[in-house]
């Protein structure tokens, strides 16, 4: 975990109205998250023909823990491009609506090679077809294999401003989010259903004790962020989880258990942000 | 123009139901068509650290012509790198719902170079704001400039199966398709409202005279292409306009034409197919 400079004002004066100390998800921790939930990417070779030119090249994958696996053809130009060199990258980028800049993507760079028969190999395999069933049809093709791209350096860009080399201990041992794959139905349903315990939320924990109206706008495992409604306009807002979360249930009851307390601190008068750490 | 290998049955004993000799795009065309459509890619740069190894950055671009034009920061990692290895290329790959492999994308490789204040410049500041108006907000940052692609080489892939080195002469010279904004609205109008006269032109004008039922699913400049139902289940059939067209209005008259004609055939109980050349 990690405190996300993007999350912080930018220096314009406005003091955040919440704990920025608050537990988020590190860069290395974004980026396994990301490249879990795409399935198809940018592969980076050099080009054998122009010589030396970086060749880009649309590849599907699958993460087999830290590195992407592929399943690819001898006939393609990106295999033999790896087959005279092994230096390669891999750009998973989200997708969507709206400014691509804007948006999530990773560059992971390191070595390329192909899997021979064994464990690393059927464990390439498993975690590849359970991503792209369709691929059954064409893995037994005598030109296909499966190749490993060994990650050795990590770039992550989180959007306009966000962005750093992580720490390569950072991306091996981390995992990606589990809360990611339910993140947009918590969302979705906190905002078409919970906005009144939201607004509690502000008013108790934060120091956005005016707040009139609060959106929920992201959720991992660790906390979740909205957007609050103040009299100053609108602000973002970070509150924690108690203790890390894995599953929806866990999400559940953590809001329960926050809009308890966020009610009891409202009923008692208590002086509204006293809970936030300076 | 040229044929499209692709559009043929692949040697399974099934002759094709019209004539394959029709003008279609060529790869050259398609490529001009994708890159003019699509607004960000991956730039694939040489690396300078970890050194040579080639690196895949997500850009915003603009199709100047034949090269595509940036607005990048010199504290970017690509523009770092290209200041070292000017050798590039870019990826540009269509987006959107289903197999990312079935779908079209080309790579352009070649030198970038940075462009001084000039006719060039501005040429590539016009077409870069007029594709993301929103980068106005920070193209006159110092760190900011505008650098083009002279591409070199390009290679294009339709889908499966279907993609070649595109010769340079035929990208440089080539021209998106005109027909391609307006292609999607064409195909709904044509399956929502003229479901019978697709049936009248394979009947009328091809060799699948038992068609039953057909489903535009592509148009061009030079002709349309349609899924017909026949006797022996869903066949690929193409027909051309009968000269390249531009507008939505040239595709509306050459299809009234059409009918025409192809009414006129079965009126006369003219044997089906009969101006079909073999």
């Amino acid at each position: 975990m990690s405190n996300d400079a993007h999350l912080r004002p930018q220096g314009e004066g406005e003091q955040p109205l919440y704990d920025t100390a608050v537990p988020t998800p590190t860069h290395g921790e974004r980026a396994r998250t990301l490249a879990a939930a795409i399935r198809a990417g940018t592969l980076c070779t050099i080009a054998t023909d122009p010589a030396g030119t970086p060749y880009g090249s649309l590849v599907t994958f699958a993460m087999d823990g830290p590195a992407p696996v592929f399943l690819i053809s001898e006939l393609a130009e990106h295999t033999k491009n790896l087959r005279a060199d092994a230096r390669a990258s891999l750009l998973v980028a989200e997708s969507g609506e709206g400014d691509p800049l804007a948006k999530g993507r990773v560059t992971l760079l390191g070595h390329a090679r192909v899997l021979p028969d064994g464990p690393e190999r059927d464990s390439a395999k498993n975690t590849y077809l359970s991503v792209h069933p369709n691929a059954a049809y064409y893995i037994d093709y005598a030109d296909f294999a499966f190749w490993r791209l060994d990650v050795e350096s990590v770039r992550y860009i989180g959007g306009y401003g966000r962005m750093s080399w992580v720490d390569i201990t950072a991306w091996r041992t981390g995992e990606p989010d589990p809360i990611a794959p339910h993140a947009q139905a918590i969302i979705d349903h906190m905002n078409a259903d919970h906005a009144d315990a939201m607004v509690a939320f502000c008013r108790a924990l934060t120091r956005a004790t005016d707040t009139t109206a609060a959106t929920m706008t992201s959720v991992d495992r660790y906390g979740f962020e909205m957007s609050a409604q103040t009299g100053r306009g609108p602000r973002p807002i970070r509150l924690p989880f108690p203790a890390p979360i894995t599953t929806p249930d866990d999400a559940r009851r953590a809001m329960v258990a926050l809009v308890r307390r966020a009610r009891e601190l409202l009923a008692c008068g208590e002086p509204a942000g006293s809970d936030v750490r300076q």
